[in-house]
């Protein structure tokens, strides 16, 4: 039996009975003869209740102060899970990021890990203790700073160590059974996925799942570690995360659909710069400016410039929450850069299908932009990569929209089977 | 103008308003041309708060565990003062005891200072910044492990702090206006002490006043840091703890009354070990056992043995917190020590009168017993020492005792003038 890392969110560890349902259930772990390494999150709704203490005594809460802050929350989290565990008679041992040798770099509220030296964890091992990690935190290589990794952070912390610890795998505990086909609250006829590569499942969480972190995916994917989501209120399997079977490696890859799921988000807004010169640098100058403000953007569309005007017209898509300061960054340059106006849109969603070889199979396509009309869904912007198509709607289509896509594409749970496209049919 | 270390309590921080009152006032310090260190409590009832979280989900929370989670408390406290200090326009870093460089024993929950090495602080303070740093916390010198000081921990912190640093003066800012020569909340006519010598502090402070703890007088003597406690809810000037002025050097040593103050303490309790055979070594073998047991003791007392039996009765006052664990150390070693029995009181109370030259004038003396009987209250045990004597009463004679001693010596607030005993007369 080799090592595990287990992460548990918030939601799990929200209350006393959950620290203590979740130390039963590593107790078991440990009893089934594994190392166990856990990643904690701060309890339910400390991060929010630090967050608001911050706006009470300063409107902008800065960057090193901030993660000094918030990093209290997995400290209370895991000092607690430590000591339930001891109460069952197991050893257990807590450790900050600092001293679980999570190493950023010096970003403030969104750290990278630049490395992983995790001794101290191994020593805890090695004395047959269990090993409880703060999640979202790290210490900066340079400054020796307190540091956050920013949203998904404890997930990457988690496969960032089972990477580090060379772990068989990296269980991740939410409150949901596992990566579903659709958001369950809004397609009622969404099923469980049991197993996903990780490029499908990077698209997913690029276009909107909530379930895994964008971050923790790559870092998985990039060290070959599996994943495997699932809830901590049940014993059943969840999600795996891992390779795609070799073809004829068995059955399971084989029955696998093509198409992995419909992922919707809300979060963000569109920003269209309107009359943009048709030359080169053009594009540069304004996704320079975004970067210089740390801007994160998703989907990027130009469509050829007006032959008349040689002027063009560029979109993106942003988190609603950077909208304000990447308007501000681009009027500020508005003369150096050189185009007519910008506007500001949140009121968007962004409905994406993800699934292996789209691209070479036409009828895919073609399904979704029918599913999407027969729905009466208005598309705004089209953006495709190899696993991925991605349209912009209006809010208030959402719903039907990804209700619609599911069900063309055969995944509701009541289809006889999904609708396959390509070699892989049966 | 010199480093000055300022220590605000939880009660001072209590909230968002109290966090940013204390930012304003650390910055007119600043202002005023200090350099300015401070040292920050958990905010109000956090620590309580964990405790009882701790107390959830396990009965007997181990040492290591139990320092990582309390000590969240003043880090959130702290990243919200250097936010709030930031926000008024000024610099500000918070650091954590360990980033502080407060150097411990690895004794969880209650360990001691054995080095302070602040170089991070200096630095801070070198850029124009006020360093805010956690109080109450260290970092074990050998395991690495994060610890606490347990009680008063915050306030030995500025204090070490400001040994270290060679602050010019070391402000304990808390809800009240300084050192009352009574609980004011027992005795109404309690007046306020302006200056006070270390000695007599640290009588009070071991007899039960809770303004100052024992350890940070005794640290501040050790390192002759003046200590100023004052009100953070308003500008008075509080109760001033340093080392007596020579002899003429000007008028306010002269017009100090002999008499500090009167404390008492229902935080104790007795336990009598009865029967032990009057020879050498055998108190040894009693406290030895206490004292492994990790136990602090406060009054002891002993008695001539009755010539008849050769047998005497040992008695001791201990922090009721700690009875239960003294009886059970005693009883176990009871063959080895050889006495007949135990008894256990916790229905005590400790009544003190702190004054210097006390035992170079028998009236104190007398004084202090005539006002007790007079009050009606039955004294247990007796114990004095150069500056002090405190008897252990039952726990309801406490507030008739502490009145009539407070009046007797002429400490309340509308006599003409204290009594005073000895040469200094006037």
């Amino acid at each position: 039996m080799g090592l595990v890392v287990q992460k548990y969110g918030g939601s799990s560890v929200a209350d006393a009975e959950g620290i203590k349902r979740v130390a039963k259930r590593i107790v078991e772990a440990k009893k089934n003869g594994h190392q166990v390494v856990v990643v904690v999150s701060a309890m339910g709704d400390t991060t929010d209740e630090l967050i608001d203490l911050a706006e009470q005594v300063s409107p902008i809460p800065t960057g090193r102060e901030f993660d000094m802050l918030l990093t209290a929350g997995e400290r209370i989290s895991m000092a607690l899970l430590a000591m339930a565990i001891k109460n069952l008679g197991h050893e257990a041992l807590s450790f900050t990021g600092s001293q679980a040798g999570v190493i950023t770099d010096a970003v403030h509220n969104k750290a990278r890990i630049i490395d992983v030296t995790p001794g101290r964890i191994r020593d805890a091992l090695e004395l047959g203790a269990v090993a409880i990690v703060a999640g979202f935190q790290g210490v900066s290589q340079k400054s020796k700073d307190i540091t956050t990794l920013g949203r998904g952070g404890s997930d990457t912390t988690a496969v960032a160590l089972a990477a580090a610890l060379d772990a068989e795998v990296c269980e991740i505990y939410t409150d949901v059974d596992g990566v579903f086909t659709a958001d369950p609250r809004v397609v009622k006829k969404a099923r469980k996925i049991n197993e996903i590569p990780y490029e499908d499942m990077l698209e997913l969480a690029a276009s909107g799942s909530k379930v895994l972190h964008l971050r923790c995916v790559e870092y998985a994917r990039r060290y070959n570690i599996p994943i495997h989501v699932r809830s901590s209120f049940s014993g059943h399997q969840g999600t795996w995360v891992r390779n795609r079977p070799e073809a004829g490696e068995g059955e399971e890859g084989m029955e696998q659909a093509i198409i992995s799921g419909v992922a919707h988000d809300t979060s963000e807004a569109k920003v269209t710069v309107v009359g943009v010169p048709d030359k080169p640098g053009e594009a540069a100058a304004i996704f320079r400016t975004i970067s210089d403000a740390e801007i994160n953007i998703d989907m990027v569309v130009q469509n050829v410039s007006a032959a008349s005007t040689g002027l063009t017209d560029i979109s993106f898509t942003l988190p609603k929450t950077d909208g304000h300061r990447a308007m501000e960054a681009l009027t500020k340059s508005k003369s150096l850069i050189g185009f007519d106006s910008l506007r500001y849109d949140d009121q968007i969603a962004k409905i994406s299908l993800i699934g292996a070889g789209m691209r070479t199979n036409p009828g895919v396509t073609a399904t979704f932009f029918e599913a999407l009309s027969n729905a009466g869904v208005n598309i705004e912007l089209i953006s495709t990569s190899e696993i991925r198509i991605s349209v912009v709607t209006r809010a208030d289509d959402v719903k039907d929209a990804v209700v619609a896509v599911h069900s063309a594409f055969g995944l509701d749970s009541d289809s006889d089977e999904a609708v396959v496209y390509g070699g892989t049919g049966r």
